[in-house]
């Protein structure tokens, strides 16, 4: 019952006809993907998350992952798959081919992310980001850092892990207060507490690698003072081996409502002044390289809202073609018939398939502009930075969404835990929040990326989406919205701004997904033949553009809503 | 930090200006209804509810109820929180003044209900449920039966249980195999199993009056031939206490994503062939008096939505107001400040405050109907008829909602359990399921409750509605196509109207509760002074109809979209 199928159709479709992955292949860059190659990994990663990851998901929620103070232990089953994860190679897709990558691009791991999120959230989350550290180390490490971590982080063989989080430090970065004194011999002592650090601790590598915001003596305060330091948890023997325990404890792990089996660690670092850190760029640029990770994983935790999403579509259709109740209202025949029939179950697992698909699109679209922008299209970066928010947070948005129908759908049973409708609607709600809040994304959307190139890069966006809207009244009407919205904010201020951010993210992501998916209804209309998936796909694009994209206009009146609304009454009336 | 503060000015507001209390005190019914009645109980119930309560939703969470084969053990301080409950008069409130009732409005008792179930929902599941069993015998027992249960029933003494669902027979309860043997001396041999029983075993009570339907031999098949039926868990015995033991055992129970202090059972009836059970009303009358019972609980569920909204709405507000992080968006001082000054928080806390107050009027007024209603006001009882499933639904979704908002306003530790917030979000996920799905109610009003006199109790609301509405441009707008919808589903296909059926509901839903929200604004113009409740009432209401109310119109498309758009394609396709 519980089993996870790749949507291999789908995932090929959108990489042939939103990514356009032929095109990259055509750069001497990516040389290597064939179409061979591509459907080698679509198959064979889908098979590997099926098979190895997926029938540990309820054993990693009910059993979860466990401190002591000796360590922490990851639920049964889970080194033996770490292990076979990193035997197949599957970490390695998109490290540098110097250090054992592959050089593949981001939108092919992608495919491979979506899989192992679906199978196993909470697993997944180990295998989301050292593939940031690798980012980090490549464009700020030196070179013998690269040479010394780089080969090991790119397996999986260690992990990495991103420490910005200090109690008093959330989305205010620039808070933290863990310090890092040089020693004269190019080394730092680190000392100083995080909270909130996934996989900071547990039992699937013989060594870990921390990725640790710190702040040098005398630095300014604020994010401008601020370094990034590679502190692993075992300093290496000249063999380049794990050596000597580097002083990096775990003090404890958070009792959270949902991935459970993802360890989030209190690191406490230094305890005993001993704990060695390598500087990692320059000093007191931690925050440029920290972005490097953060742009990474928000467009990984996107895709955790596909994952999570498909996987309680796959769900519900299960239990909605099996369960039998009730006669179809309206029917002469009184025999009770399979969920499915029923219009509202099937209007639910229609807007499931949408929004997932949707987000879907969105996320490697976005996937493959960054690999345009790594052979140097300077507009697919553009573009990039600018949709990076919309992934992260309507993505997450409709992973919340979907596994919410998803409960629905299962009736009583949903609220069950034996049938995982409920794990998946825990699962998912983490992803709103962590690497930068979904409200931080609106706000960084309408505080750094509309005023891109003065709003050119906007503007390019919105000129394409009308290109390929014509013919969908409301699509090009939400993009008309978008753009009316844009340019009311641009001369508003700051206030207004912030007040309108969210419901202004929400109108463009779902006018870019309407554009997206309009393009897959072109594109599966060319397609010979009437497969199942193609007509799904028609009917998924067709409910999203007449459904989804209407409803989301009626978002224009709060996007453009002034903040007078939220402040225009005294604090102490929320309290009254 | 885990407290609750009743929302006293805001529940005297609405029962004042949309219940209209005082007009209810003018029947001699409800003569007792004095203004300072109305007092007492709102500040003794909120009190208790604080004081008693409250503090047991945590324990309740993490030690939930228990099952052994001895029986079902709630956590601790549930035992004697009950007892407090029932010492206190609590329970009596709408119980007929014959049977030890004070024969009480149900609006008033809703406000009851509101604290009890924001206090500790899963705890108020019991206080919700037996009324509905009383009401059940007040309408359709004997004046036998009714001396004989309802004075404890009353009390709270002991405690009523609904039993409709088998496995077989969930929505569909006409599938129901339970059955029932007359023995010749007025009694019947029940034999069957019955899961989702809510408190149907635990150690509250020393007697549980299970009301449960089944099916009499040579019974038709479906609704028509289920018959209800009084089955005690100990028969009683002259003295009118509880005696031999009824064979009727918990068998065990669910393990649920929410609700942990609510035992959810799977009952087994006359295991041993020694169960017995009095018939209420006719035979074969059970579905007429299971739904005097089911009304009575799908208002309460919608209530429901409004306590545990309230509830996360006062959390995230205190987190709000205590936690600092970050300077404010453009201020010139970098200096950080309490996240309520943030814009986006600000936007999710007014959202929050404006949802819920929303959903309280429409439950609140709900009730106040019924009250009508039990006056002879047939009027008022269509029209409660036809809101029954906008409280159900649009509550419970207000309540997802509402606490979805609450985990994010907490950031990362909203997905720490410690804070509740999260709890919160696990406990109302339930409602939307239980008590007919919100499917089934959206099903309910497009297939029985638009017709209602031929369509002339909807037509009479909307015309109150466009009365209220007056100035308020978007909500006329939205009244508008309400009518143009249900014009529309009147002539439709059973197909169609089912496929719009959810996207109506949520249209009719917002409109009908813009219209209290523009008559609460209107009323709070009225009143001298500018208290900070009236001045956040204001801003409520005007978010509400400046933003939730165009948002809405967005279903528009949707709920004029055809069937065809769902059944288009192939079923086989949803697993494509």
């Amino acid at each position: 019952m519980l089993t996870y199928t790749p949507p291999i159709a789908e995932q090929r479709f959108v990489l042939q006809n939103i990514v356009k992955v032929d095109e990259l292949s055509g750069h001497n860059v990516f040389a290597d993907v064939t179409s061979d190659l591509v459907d080698a990994i679509l198959e064979g990663a889908g098979q590997f998350a099926a098979g190895e990851f997926a029938p540990l998901n309820r054993v990693g929620d009910e059993v979860g992952s466990k401190w002591s103070p000796e360590g922490v232990t990851t639920p049964p089953g889970f080194k033996e798959a770490y292990g076979a994860y990193v035997e197949g190679g599957w970490g390695t897709l998109t490290g540098p081919t110097e250090y054992g990558g592959q050089g593949l691009p981001l939108s092919l791991s992608s495919v491979v992310m979506e899989d192992l999120g679906s199978a196993n959230m909470a697993f997944s989350l180990i295998m989301m980001l050292s593939p940031a550290a690798v980012e980090a180390l490549k464009h700020h490490g030196t070179e013998e850092q690269r040479r010394t971590w780089m080969p090991k982080l790119v397996t999986g063989e260690w992990n990495g892990t991103m420490n910005l989080t200090e109690p008093q430090a959330g989305s205010d970065v620039g808070a933290l207060k863990t310090r890092a004194v040089p020693q004269g011999d190019g080394t730092y002592r680190i000392k100083g507490q995080k909270i909130f650090i996934t996989f900071g601790e547990h039992d699937l590598t013989d060594n870990i690698v921390h990725l640790v915001l710190a702040r040098t003596p005398d630095a300014p305060e604020g994010t401008r003072g601020i370094s990034l330091f590679l502190v692993p948890k075992f300093r290496l023997n000249d063999d380049g081996t794990p050596g000597e325990f580097n002083d990096v404890r775990c003090v404890s792990i958070e009792h959270k409502m949902g991935i459970h089996a993802s360890p989030t660690c209190v690191m406490s670092y230094g305890d005993r002044d001993d704990c060695v850190g390598w500087l990692v760029g320059e000093e007191q640029g931690g925050m440029r390289a920290m972005f490097t990770m953060m742009n990474n994983a928000r467009l990984n935790v996107g895709l955790q809202g596909v994952s999570i999403a498909e996987r309680a579509t796959q769900a519900a259709t299960r239990y909605a073609r099996e369960r039998v109740q009730s006669a179809k209202a309206g029917s002469a025949s009184r025999e009770s018939v399979r969920i499915i029939e029923h219009a509202d179950v099937r209007r639910m697992l229609l807007r499931m398939k949408a929004l997932t698909q949707a987000a879907r699109a969105l996320a490697y679209y976005a996937a493959g502009l960054t690999d345009r922008g790594q052979l140097g299209d300077a507009d697919a970066q553009a573009r990039v930075d600018l949709l990076t928010p919309l992934v992260k947070a309507y993505g997450t948005d409709v992973g919340v969404e979907v596994t919410s129908l998803g409960v629905q759908v299962h009736g009583g049973m949903g609220y069950i835990e034996e049938t995982g409708a409920a794990q998946h609607y825990r699962d998912a709600r983490i992803s709103p929040i962590y690497e930068g809040t979904n409200g931080i994304q609106a706000a960084d959307l309408v505080g750094r990326k509309l005023g891109l190139e003065g709003g050119a890069v906007l503007a390019s966006l919105l000129s394409d989406m009308r290109a390929g809207a014509a013919g969908e009244a409301p699509l090009m009407a939400l993009i008309e919205d978008c753009e009316a919205v844009a340019g009311h904010l641009a001369t508003s201020s700051t206030d207004d701004r912030m007040a309108a951010a969210y419901p202004f993210l929400t109108l463009l992501s779902v006018a870019v997904c309407g554009w997206l998916m309009a393009l897959q209804l072109r594109a599966a209309e060319r397609e010979d033949g009437d497969s199942r998936f193609l007509a799904m796909k028609k009917a998924a694009a067709r409910f999203y553009l007449d459904q989804v994209v209407p409803e989301t206009r009626g978002l224009r009146a709060a996007a453009m809503a002034p903040a007078e609304s939220l402040f225009g009454l005294d604090e102490e009336a929320f309290s009254a």
